[in-house]
């Protein structure tokens, strides 16, 4: 059964906007890493998890175009799913675009793939095959 | 301690909009209601929820002005807390500018007040505490 893994948003300073959810809602950090282009902070939300995106000075990506475009703010959805192949074969077939055709490694293990907004009603969704 | 409670995302056709996460991700439609101004559509997303919100035909609304300027997508988090007056008076303690300086009726017994999404990275965050 599908559940929300977490919560992506796109920053422009991920250490002060983390101060909302940690210091005014209590909750605490996760951890950090990079992916060489985004800064990633984790933040454990009581029953999920929210994802702060931040660019890498310098670096291009998705966020970093997403924080020209339109701001910072909400960014994408992450359900984890048991299969991410049939998962992405499952959205395929009924209609919604792919970004990511085949998964693709996350952090520690996991497994990733995107569907794209456009068809979505403008949500980006993350598909999240946690490792095992 | 707080957790998410719900995803909002504005959506034109809840219906129709619905259909990923019923379809494709396999979650049950929790129940419909009208706030007069908006239609809102609720699903069981496994640990949390996800609240679709289509404005009302000829309803002027936060969620009508929201697509026209930014088109449908992700339009707030909430949270549950366990006093709201609290956690509004926390937030603003912390200063961050609230939209609702009391809360005000939910659905069902609920309370709810909304923290304005300038100063806070441009997420929309909504609180919300319980009918006990």
């Amino acid at each position: 059964m599908a559940r929300v893994d977490h919560i992506g948003i796109a920053v422009k300073n991920a250490e002060a906007s983390c101060r909302f959810y940690t210091e005014v809602l209590g909750f605490q950090v996760a951890g950090t890493r990079s992916t060489g282009a985004m800064k990633l902070l984790f933040i454990k939300a009581g029953n999920t998890e929210i994802e702060l995106l931040e660019p890498e000075a310098g670096q291009v990506s998705a966020v970093s175009k997403f924080l020209e475009s339109r701001g910072e703010g909400l960014h994408h959805v992450a359900f984890q799913v048991d299969d991410i192949e049939a998962a992405l074969a499952g959205a395929k077939a009924a209609g919604y675009d792919l970004i990511d055709e085949k998964s693709r490694p996350g952090g520690g293990g996991d497994r990733i793939a995107f569907v794209h907004p456009k068809g979505n009603s403008g949500v980006l969704v993350e598909y999240v095959e946690k490792a095992r």
